[in-house]
């Protein structure tokens, strides 16, 4: 179950934190994770910080492009402690490991974002983040060291992994096939083109407007099927044109 | 509430984890700790661990003796991954939190022990505790950091007083105003009409059509703002037509 959350550092700069996170993950039990643009690995710095998890260092995918990282994917999940211009819904750190483990146990990847240890998520990679994250803190110093965070969001999906063992005999009904992170830029990219040419979307003007609609369909966690129904109407609208 | 959590490291070897769990504990509002006959310390290696949290490492107490480590407390909790001789009851982080705050909102102190990286709690120390705390971890890899461990028990005693309203939580943004539902069904009528309009719905073949935009826009949730752009979008669309 927790092989298919998939953890993805962006940007990390500090070799050391690599090294504690993949430590982090293996005391809870996760394996799969991605190093998007590390500064710099491998590292015998994160080795000696890994200690008896080298293994799962080893491991390790690394990926220049964020679309690698996160493909695959039915939703994207991002741990930030600040406020966003466009708001994503929020969730402290057992929501998301419910919600990430409720996809987990159907058989979907889930990806769980963590930004740069200085400057956070980019905000290209917020831009495909369905949920934003926030580990409760203190206000007067919310500033947890990295693999501190990776721990305790794996700490938390491991306890919702014992926890849903324990109401194992509810047959919940089974979901509908959720549409993946590739197949929602597609149809993205199909929005903006179509809002173009009825004339709705300026691209001198863009006002916001495609991020507005970003949050907004990211909150429904689209299946597969409504997917194929909105762009259908996107082609039927074009046709038209 | 949470400065009569007294967080006590027992004979830690590395002051570099000394240094980070002093960050680990500001970040989670936690302010009383005592070192228990460090091996190193003071140290530069903490200082720069503890990156912002230099104030909370300088306030710590320096003792020699454990009966000083623990005075004035009315429970004590040692966290260890061992399974002993002398059985203690057994609590994860989770219910450990829960006990501890219920004594904290009285007004008493408690104790929360860590061992040495190595060896754990020594017996003496163990002796002493009242309950026992586990870390549910990987059994084929149970070895958190232990800077880590003190990040996982002072976030559970965080998100425990964040729940018993203790302290203030995240900041949940105040919610954008949703759309009503005499609006949505505007929406849907005027959606109902385009898709006729470009031919997309077929009025004597509906297939199921509306209703399951219905639902995918029912999950939503949509706010007024996000409505009137939909509406925007349709009044678009059925100009060109």
């Amino acid at each position: 179950m927790l092989q298919n959350i998939r953890v993805v550092l962006e940007g990390t700069s500090h070799p050391g934190n690599i090294g504690a996170a993949a430590r982090a993950l293996k005391t809870m039990g996760l394996s799969q994770w991605v190093l998007l643009s590390p500064m710099e690995f491998p590292s015998v710095v994160a080795s000696a910080r890994a200690a008896g998890a080298v293994d799962v260092l080893e491991a390790v995918q690394v990926v220049d492009h964020l679309p690698q990282a996160i493909s695959g994917c039915v939703q994207v999940f991002g741990v930030s402690a600040r406020s966003r211009h466009i708001s994503l819904p929020l969730l402290d750190p057992r929501e998301a490991a419910g919600k990430m483990l409720k996809q987990a146990v159907q058989g979907e990847t889930v990806a769980l974002l963590f930004g740069n240890e200085r400057v956070g998520l980019s905000n290209e990679a917020l831009q495909r983040c369905q949920f934003q994250v926030q580990i409760p803190s203190n206000p007067a110093f919310s500033s947890l060291n990295l693999a501190a965070a990776v721990q305790v969001l794996s700490y938390e999906l491991r306890m919702a992994a014992l926890q849903s063992h324990l109401i194992n005999g509810v047959c919940k009904k089974a979901q509908e096939p959720l549409a993946q992170v590739d197949e929602l830029e597609h149809f993205y990219t199909h929005l903006q083109r179509v809002l173009q040419q009825v004339a709705f979307l300026d691209p001198a003007k863009p006002m916001n407007l495609m991020p507005k609609l970003r949050r907004l369909f990211a909150r429904t966690a689209l299946e597969r099927t409504e997917l194929n129904i909105l762009r259908g109407i996107l082609s039927a609208v074009e046709k038209r044109g």
